[in-house]
């Protein structure tokens, strides 16, 4: 699979924003069960190898989980602060949880947890997530192992089928639609911002 | 009408994040017409007078009118890069365009138009958005009245009932949910993040 086109601009805008944390922070939007839409920070996690499908961690216990079994089409948001540019990127996501049969996304579901690091691992073990506080100690378990995921950690692959990307610096603003078709093909076309 | 409880929390959340002019901006999502999650970035507008209705604006063209006519309930993420924290804000959002009946409300919108800059007003006589790029002479035409509102230009007011604020400095994370009760009452509970 060749890489696509929209690959190289949202690769610059990784580096050029690299000095700030939050460039690696987006915001994901699903659908949840009564037809509402539902909005969250997440981290980019990297690309699954040799595919344009991004990665997102998140728990079972997370209500995205129900939204995306209910509806898995999804639309990211990433604004980019240094650079004053946005990518909107609609696609298809797919949970990699602890019973997925591909052997070789378990393999990529194990290699993103080993990559974490200890903080973001232990958020795996704390109290099921938007429940009524627990007490302190429900956030101070062991440090859970770090080569084998636990059970409710689930890798999210999200799929890009299209993407806009608004760049505001520009007089007028730039800004780039890319579509990809049945094929698999990138359409790229210029439109008003 | 008392202001929310969580108002003391997002207003001081601004002003610690003041020195980054993106601390205005959030992510909104809205529903497609086919069940599928739309998000982009929008500039807060403030606050409607003695309301905790959030001001957005939009061009009559844009795909989020179609969106909102279609599922009027959406979900703002907003996250401050500053002090690491997140409120989600569930809410419904109504268009206030240039047919809408009630007086006060076209005030309102008036008044918006009014506030904004230069350049933010020319942006509703640009080429229809979104459509094949136009010609550079579609981007410069001459500034509109500043006065009155052209007809494509609205005003969004997005009503929470309910906000997400979640803190990332905590150890562990701090998270509250406030909710709007039938009576307009807000009920806090401290959550798991």
């Amino acid at each position: 699979m060749s890489i696509a086109p929209w690959r190289s601009h949202l690769a610059s805008a990784l580096k050029k924003n690299r000095n700030q944390p939050h460039s690696r922070y987006f915001q994901l939007a699903t659908v949840r069960s009564d037809g509402t839409a539902a909005n969250r920070t997440v981290v980019f996690r990297g690309f699954l190898e040799d595919t344009d499908k991004l990665k997102i961690i998140t728990d079972a216990r997370s209500e995205k989980i129900t939204e995306i079994n209910n509806q898995s089409w999804g639309e990211i948001c990433w604004y980019f602060t240094n650079t004053r540019e946005q990518f909107r990127i609609v696609g298809k996501i797919t949970i990699i949880d602890a019973n997925h049969h591909e052997s070789e996304l378990q393999k990529a579901r194990e290699s993103t947890w080993q990559e974490l690091s200890d903080n973001a691992r232990i958020q795996f073990v704390w109290a099921h997530p938007g429940k009524p506080r627990a007490n302190p100690e429900a956030f101070s378990p062991p440090q859970p192992d770090a080569n084998k995921p636990l059970d409710n950690f689930c890798l999210l692959l999200f799929e890009p089928v299209k993407v806009d990307h608004l760049r505001l610096r520009g007089e007028p603003q730039n800004r780039t639609f890319y579509m990809r078709d049945e094929a698999g093909v990138w359409d790229v076309s210029e439109v008003n911002p």
